[in-house]
């Protein structure tokens, strides 16, 4: 692989902004990953730390494709908070350390990198991918429901994507449940106070602490974890553990009620399910969460197809290298 | 008046077609209402006894207007069901009688009237017209709600109808509380199921036969009414009437959590409350819509503008006569 400056051949670089990972790839013009790095996301500092660990991973995932990060063609990235596209911004990305004001990521990319950056918003980055190279291909309108901390939505809308004034596809803060149970946004009967992970270890522990009885804290210890990472559920689930069984059994009703309200209103094609644990539970949980929307669906006899994200861990990652296309190309 | 044969001046019909009423106009070419006529709509015989009452008010309001039906550019018609526009059909209008299987609108009123008839859905059709020549007005992206005997949802993202598959908009039938009350539909805890109107008479009935004091059927009575209509509520509320405040108010919590779920995924500048309660009760009410959605936003610090529908009753109709642009012409 040579850092191909010839016509739209240049490799391109994505990175996926994580609240715990820094994910990035470098990939040719099929968006073939030639080489990829997982950093993890610095937890003190601010801003402008997460940006030089970024350009590290960045850095890294070059090398192993073989090519120097000023001979990208550009950088992509799908980042958290409120994201400004056109002035390569990001504000309020509040899982990552002091990054309540604005900062100018992009400028900072390009500084260490030498190559153009583009910001997108990471959960609609990652659909787009799924939609342009995985499980969305057949479709011409697709929900993401991303689920792992959070529940995220990204929208295609007859191929195009909508984020209304920038900050739709909130599916997580749909509300299954007036008066529910306390949201990490600080809301009530939010999706995402029943369906997140974060919400979840919350809850988990909260009923541990009160004596009931679970293996998932002992699974965590096992693995040297100090949160409940998808892995653990699943491995909770796979031993029959009461208490993951109810949790999850109430965040699949949670994601059948919130994700068929999102449909009755949109009516897509297709619903990609990924996120950490989407991806890890895989198909026989994104079946169940397809048979918990059927009793809320008013075109009940329509429902639309259900798929796991195809492109896995990498998807956000591959995402936003496809936003890295140079402006004189048209986009893919 | 004439009867307009010339290029692009000839006036158009449009009917809304409802579950208690038919409301026709003719317009013309700038939308304003020539002539317009309200029947009842039949609750006896079939979908060929609604066909005939939409042809006979849809006369009369040609000849308030001093035009000959089959001298109409074309007639637009807002139908409830599964409308089919390409081939002209309606199904499963569950509202109207009889009318469970595919019927040929479009052809019938054509024979009967001798203009082109062209169909629509009824609450997209509405939220149209108010995006055109209505509340919507300024804005590119909007959501319809129609707060009456249902409750209706209609979408324009980037100035065009969004409809999904042919069944989105369902504002109705977002899930507000998991395993809430049962809904019309058959379906627990979807919005409509605590404000619609017809939801809101059953519980007020119930409510009434174990004692609880109100003046709704009172006033029912001496409007010399079978049903609540939204009169009844509105005067009601005048007098404070307990039961009336008690699920009005549950209605509005309802509809603040619904509308936000909507607006979490959408993120559209203004929210165009309609419908009959939602007219009747106006700016007074939907500031308070608005002001119960607020806890639920995600973006609470820009929260969507909120309008009540301008076109008011005529609407619908209006909104219909939007569909009658003969096919060698440009839509509107």
């Amino acid at each position: 692989m040579t850092s191909g400056s010839g016509s739209g051949g240049a490799p391109r670089g994505g990175i996926d902004l994580g609240g715990t990972k820094i994910q990035a790839v470098v990939v040719d013009e099929r968006q073939i990953v030639l080489g990829e790095a997982r950093h993890p996301t610095p937890t003190e500092g601010g801003p402008a730390d997460v940006a030089a660990a970024m350009s590290a991973a960045m850095t890294e995932a070059a090398g192993l494709a073989g090519v120097r990060t000023d001979a990208l063609a550009g950088v992509g990235v799908g980042s958290p908070g409120d994201v400004d596209a056109q002035h390569g911004t990001v504000t309020a990305a509040r899982n990552l350390p002091d990054w309540e004001g604005e900062f100018a990521l992009g400028d900072a990319l390009e500084k260490a990198l030498g190559s153009p950056a583009r910001l997108g918003n990471d959960v609609q980055v990652a659909t787009d991918a799924e939609f342009e190279l995985g499980a969305g291909r057949p479709y011409r309108s697709v929900l993401g429901v991303f689920w792992g901390t959070g529940v995220g939505g990204g929208i295609v809308l007859e191929g195009r994507p909508w984020v209304g004034r920038g900050a739709g596809g909130e599916i997580g803060h749909v509300v299954v449940r007036i008066g529910g149970e306390l949201c990490g946004c600080g809301r009530r009967g939010c999706l995402e106070a029943y369906a997140g992970r974060a919400a979840m270890e919350r809850r988990a522990r909260q009923r541990h602490k009160k004596g009931a009885k679970t293996e998932l804290f002992k699974i965590m210890e096992e693995r040297g974890r100090s949160r409940l990472m998808s892995g653990i559920w699943e491995r909770a689930l796979k031993r029959d553990d009461p208490l993951a069984v109810e949790l999850i059994d109430d965040a699949i009703e949670a994601l059948g009620a919130g994700v068929a309200s999102v449909q009755n209103v949109l009516d897509v094609e297709a619903i990609i399910i990924g996120g950490g644990l989407g991806i890890r539970l895989g198909d026989p949980y994104a079946r169940r969460i397809g048979d918990a929307m059927l009793p809320h669906l008013f075109d009940d006899l329509h429902p639309p197809a259900i798929h796991v994200a195809e492109l896995g861990d990498l998807g956000g990652a591959i995402g936003a290298a496809l936003l890295a296309v140079p402006a004189s190309q048209p986009a893919v």
